[in-house]
């Protein structure tokens, strides 16, 4: 078995470099949280007036900076945020909220603003206190720090001081219009590599300097973080902590639009997040396969969605797929137990665009040699319609994951906390 | 790497010695259906007045063999069960309901009965057309064949003739008095394992002399399988062709009893489906660990449950599980992420019964000793208290599930169909 490898083989060939984004100022420190030697904490300061937009994790035993940040979104103005890695602060009962109030409070104090505008995120291990003092110790340092965006250097020592396992770090960036003016978008996330006790935790936080209402920029993250975030899994598991926040400057001082206007900027906005769920997957624990899983002919989006989903996490497909084995019968397995409706009668299966089930059953004279190549390379693409619905009203989606292998387990299961 | 052992090591010791049941008469013939030179089909005739009940899978993609019971189950009465192993007659189309009905119409034609009452299951490879000439042209020699269940060597050949990458036969039985008459009860099992293209298939049937009418056989059946059956996974895959079936031949003459009188043959046969179910799960692939998850404190049985199997399901739970390793962490993690409700704050979590988590964190002064002498057995006992509610109207909820190793990555990644 080979060792599992430093850096994921579907890592990206380099960090990208980043845009300034006016109004935008970041620092990182080396606070100690739990890693020693490397940067652990990123304070980010926002011009005045800034908008934010969140999307949070759906689990019942979310974290303490989770919560914190659904309690303070619908204020929709941002002055700070404030990240560690290497203590998820989940888990950790009353110390948990204190921890954050004793942080966001630092934040507030040293750049004089309203705690409800102070944003956090906290990713690594879980259940045990964090060590607030270790943060709140070190923050005059961490502002006096802070500078603007205009050094591709800043961005890349956020996106790794974020990092808990992951093997690389992530940055995406887009420019849109809106009416006349030029904006520019920067992201960074941190992805879905874990090791006990860590667990996989996605964040991310992008930075835009346009000028948007909180509830149009929540509108739009919503909307696109569905496509995007919402639709890659790595093994089905939910952090207690996924984070994701849109920071709008209005430093770009473009005028108000319509729905219309906005167009351009959604796009850039859903190009940007998706190269960066495209990367959390590529970073996937033991992940050898990038796999695009589009789904058609559903009784609507949502039920060709849960269809996807169900195949991209299936265990029996994923390891499958690890194997370069086009094994299409747990295809319609996981199509099956989805529990959405699917005419088992009119399936129709392409892997890498070779057609391998049509009608229910497998295609007369069924070339394997392309679908057998296809298999070997590192991009995966399944398509499967489900024969309920064809035209506009016809339900579609695609999600993406990665396959299932032995470095999973050895990174999960062979290495004790 | 170790590598994968020719029978799982949470085996029983030996296939039980099954008692005879009175009203059924069992064959097992090897046809060839894909297998060499092993037994691949049981026949079973039945009393005439055998009544039947049935569960089938939830797949929107079951086999044809499965339509055809779920057409037939309505009418209540059983003459014959035909099953085969190497073919699942899953996903083949017209083709698969022509091998279904040229079966069971060459079952029917040679133990002289309705079609309708003849049931009829398949296992093995999907997608491969059913060479059901095989099976019907070996009829006239299965059937000559049939003969009592006094020698349980015919139990054990029934429950090999049913295997598909099983790596031991699965039996188990019980007695139980209805009114003042002593019932016996056994039943065989087939199980999870599977290897591409194969899918993970349960098969169970259960055979009694107890008399009773069909409604009342279902009713205890569907009751009874949501807590066995219905409570055991291992991968979260579900197949196209999971079939539980429960024969009752009538030959022990009881007489017609109320709900009550029937406590007894509810205890055993809830015990003997419990049993069979635990086999399935410790022939799970690449099963190591046994594990039990407990989940009390819930709003009801059917959140308890939920929760429950998220756990189970969960590949961060049964990875480290697999490396010996009580990550509770993770275990909050797939509470949360099940989409029941709990109260983060109250919950409780005990390994090996040792209590590690209460009132929503660690507890203070947790010694690991016990918990990781726990964790080397091969029995893994979780117990979660979600905090939402207590006493009587908690839902509480059993499953049984085993842990994720590199055993099942090589089974389902390794070798290439």
């Amino acid at each position: 078995m080979a060792p599992t490898p430093d850096i994921s083989p579907l890592a990206p060939k380099a960090f990208p470099d980043l845009p300034s984004v006016a109004g935008v100022q970041l620092a990182t420190g080396a606070c100690g949280v739990k890693y020693r030697d490397r940067a652990d904490v990123l304070l980010a300061a926002f011009a005045a007036g800034t908008t934010v937009a969140g999307v949070l994790t759906q689990s019942k035993t979310s974290s303490a900076p989770v919560d914190w940040c659904r309690k303070s979104l619908p204020g929709g103005q941002a002055q700070a945020l404030l990240v560690n890695s290497g203590n998820a602060n989940a888990f950790t009962g009353v110390k948990g909220i204190a921890a954050v109030e004793a942080t966001v409070a630092a934040v507030a104090d040293t750049l004089t603003c309203r705690p409800s505008r102070v944003f956090t995120a906290s990713t690594g291990v879980i259940g045990e206190p964090l060590p607030s003092h270790t943060i709140t110790d070190a923050m005059q340092d961490l502002a006096g720090n802070l500078s603007g965006t205009d050094d591709p250097a800043r961005w890349r020592a956020a996106a790794e001081a974020i990092m808990t396992t992951d093997t690389f770090a992530k940055g995406a960036s887009a420019t849109a219009t809106i009416g006349a003016t030029q904006v520019t978008i920067a992201g960074i996330a941190k992805g879905s590599g874990m090791i006990a006790p860590d667990m996989a935790t996605m964040l991310s936080f992008v930075f835009t300097d346009a000028a948007l209402p909180a509830e149009t920029l929540q509108s739009l993250l919503s909307d696109v973080a569905e496509r995007t975030y919402n639709a890659i899994t790595v093994d089905s598991d939910t952090s207690t902590s996924d984070t994701v926040l849109l920071f709008a400057t209005g430093a770009a001082e473009n005028g108000a639009v319509d729905e219309a206007g906005l167009a351009d900027f959604q796009r850039a906005l859903e190009d940007l997040m998706r190269d960066l769920a495209h990367q959390i997957v590529r970073d996937g624990e033991g992940a050898t396969k990038f796999i695009t899983v589009e789904v058609s002919g559903a009784e609507d989006d949502r039920a060709a969605k849960r269809i996807a989903l169900s195949i991209a996490n299936s265990p029996l497909v994923k390891t499958a797929i690890a194997g370069e084995d086009a094994n299409w019968g747990r295809i319609v397995m996981a199509v099956g137990k989805a529990g959405e409706a699917a005419d088992r009668d009119r399936l129709a299966i392409r892997v890498g665009g070779v057609e391998i089930a049509a009608m229910g059953a497998a295609v007369d004279g069924y070339d394997e040699t392309p679908v057998a190549d296809h298999m070997k390379g590192q991009e995966i693409d399944i398509a499967v319609d489900v024969g309920i619905a064809s035209g506009a009203d016809a339900g579609t989606a695609t999600v993406w994951t990665c396959d299932l292998t032995h470095g999973y387990i050895t990174i999960n299961a062979d290495y004790r906390s």
